[in-house]
């Protein structure tokens, strides 16, 4: 048995929430529902602008890692932080909920921080997100450890990564430390928006390496320039062994060696649909890991994210276990 | 007209909020329901054994002072943060909320940080607070600005900082200031063991300087050192123009010139219990400097707490101005 179930690679980030009303994202040039990244200015320039917040730790895959450990599974992540307050708190909130983080500081003396994101949530519950990487931009190759690696049944890749410099080779090495050793690769696709940046590495990540594939519906229309859903679907999953596709309120598509399931949405009042893709990819990889079958790793999944949608910020709050019991999954 | 209703002195802090259970309190050495001041070795050892938490801007009287702002006063604060994150984050929050906020940063350069609260939020919805004060220790005459006291109605003093070296100085120059230019003095007792640290000092500047005194139950108890709550508020009465003592659940008392009042506390289901004297303070110091009978500031002051304990963190979230028309107070 290996030591983990899951171990994460993504950005490393602390939100910084406020709820807002919709002509402030008109009024300062924030396009609504996507993550779109901006320099330090911009981000200092925003936060001059946004009412008192919140501080809550984030990060897509991170999200999915607490997820994971909040239901007592064995797992750990690698992603930057700088030796900082913001850096504690994320390292802090991480170990705190189980999971194991030996990333590497980036030291006092970086010029950059570390990363935040803002994350502005409006009345319908969508949030839009402006990231300032700072020093999780730099994860290279030398962050990670191939012993660790070989050590995961899963690993878990955010697409988000890709707008990192070093991510490729960090990436790769993380792969083939991974799979020589038995294990098996995730990737989630993270926003439409970054499909469009990295379209050929996504594709060519997805074809040689990939066996299960997170995303929504826009990411997937986007990874494969159709507006025909289906298509893409059936596309994906000619490609990977396993597809896991988001549709909001029409919960999710699961498909597999030519056979397709759907897991409802669970009905929830959105506060804030923060990281509802995260803890899908959460609740799915602990089914996984545990045995489940596919059709039930979707329910998992859908019950994560419905948990994490019904409140401010992207980590789980609710026992996810017992809201597992509550639907008859285990 | 002067520039400011209220100008605010207190002690500046991020708080860090987790919801536990009552057995890590009596696990850890914390004492339910009060203040306890923790060295940095404390904190560090406290914010390790804690869950995954949120940070929030707090501070007792940038509570009310953010309450005050939020209702659209005229309002500034006074208190030491230092140039770091944590510093960042609190200056943002209470600028945001409208306030202003100018006390000169303590430099990078200072070995202590920023102050914060690890807030402990048990099931009852009762905090527990440690606080590691940092910079906010430091506050000192030299950050008290005469013009600005010169320009507030109230001046409002936080109890809290009888904690510090040099506050009785800092006090001191804020209320000659004040006073010499026809302003008022309101003052909190924050939490009865801080009464209790500092019972001598509190007695001379509610006799000598405070027209306006703040306080719940157990802080009247701890000031006059008696159990009959009745003689304790008659005492106050005596001392002072105008008191206004909260009673948890049985809402508040408020005594001026032989007159005594009722104020009822609002139904409602106690999530966290962290800022609810401020917010208090804060929704009677805004009717009372816009010229609101005594008994209806008693009122909004109810109102200010009720909305703020209503969720987690000591700011407020609903907009306490509709809150004030529906309960006819405006």
């Amino acid at each position: 048995m290996k030591t983990y179930q899951v171990v994460g690679i993504g950005n490393a980030m602390v939100d910084v929430l406020w709820e807002c009303p919709d002509e402030f994202l008109t009024e300062n040039g924030v396009e609504k529902g996507i993550m779109q990244l901006t320099d330090r200015d911009r981000g200092v320039e925003l936060y001059g602008k946004i009412g008192p917040a919140k501080e809550i730790s984030g990060g897509s895959a991170a999200n999915t890692i607490a997820g994971i450990a909040h239901l007592g599974g064995q797992t750990a992540y690698v992603g930057k932080v700088k030796d900082d307050q913001l850096g504690a708190i994320f390292s802090h909130d991480l170990r705190a909920q189980g999971a194991d983080y030996d990333t590497p500081l980036a030291p006092k003396t970086h010029e950059a921080e570390t990363g935040r994101c803002i994350v502005l949530v409006t009345p319908d519950g969508e949030r839009s997100m402006n990231t300032y990487l700072g020093v999780t931009e730099f994860l290279g190759p030398e962050d990670i450890f191939e012993d660790q690696m070989a050590q995961a049944d899963w690993i878990y890749l955010e697409g988000y990564r890709f707008d990192g410099p070093a991510s490729v080779a960090a990436f790769d090495k993380a792969i083939a430390a991974c799979t020589g050793a038995g294990g098996r690769v995730s990737l989630t696709l993270s926003d439409p928006f970054c499909v469009d940046r990295h379209r050929g590495a996504f594709r060519s990540l997805i074809q040689d390496h990939v066996d299960l594939l997170f995303c929504n519906r826009a990411e997937m229309l986007s990874m494969y320039e159709t507006e025909d859903f289906d298509a893409a679907l059936a596309q994906a999953a000619s490609e990977v062994e396993i597809v896991a596709c988001t549709d909001s309120g029409n919960g999710a598509h699961i498909l597999s060696h030519g056979q397709r399931w759907h897991a409802p949405a669970m009905p929830v009042q959105i506060v804030d649909a923060t990281g509802a893709g995260d803890l899908f990819a959460g609740g799915f990889l602990w089914g996984l890991t545990n045995g489940y079958n596919l059709e039930t790793c979707g329910r998992m999944g859908c019950v994560g994210a419905s948990e994490v949608i019904s409140h401010i910020g992207a980590r789980p709050e609710a026992d996810l276990k017992v809201l597992f019991q509550t639907q008859g999954l285990l």
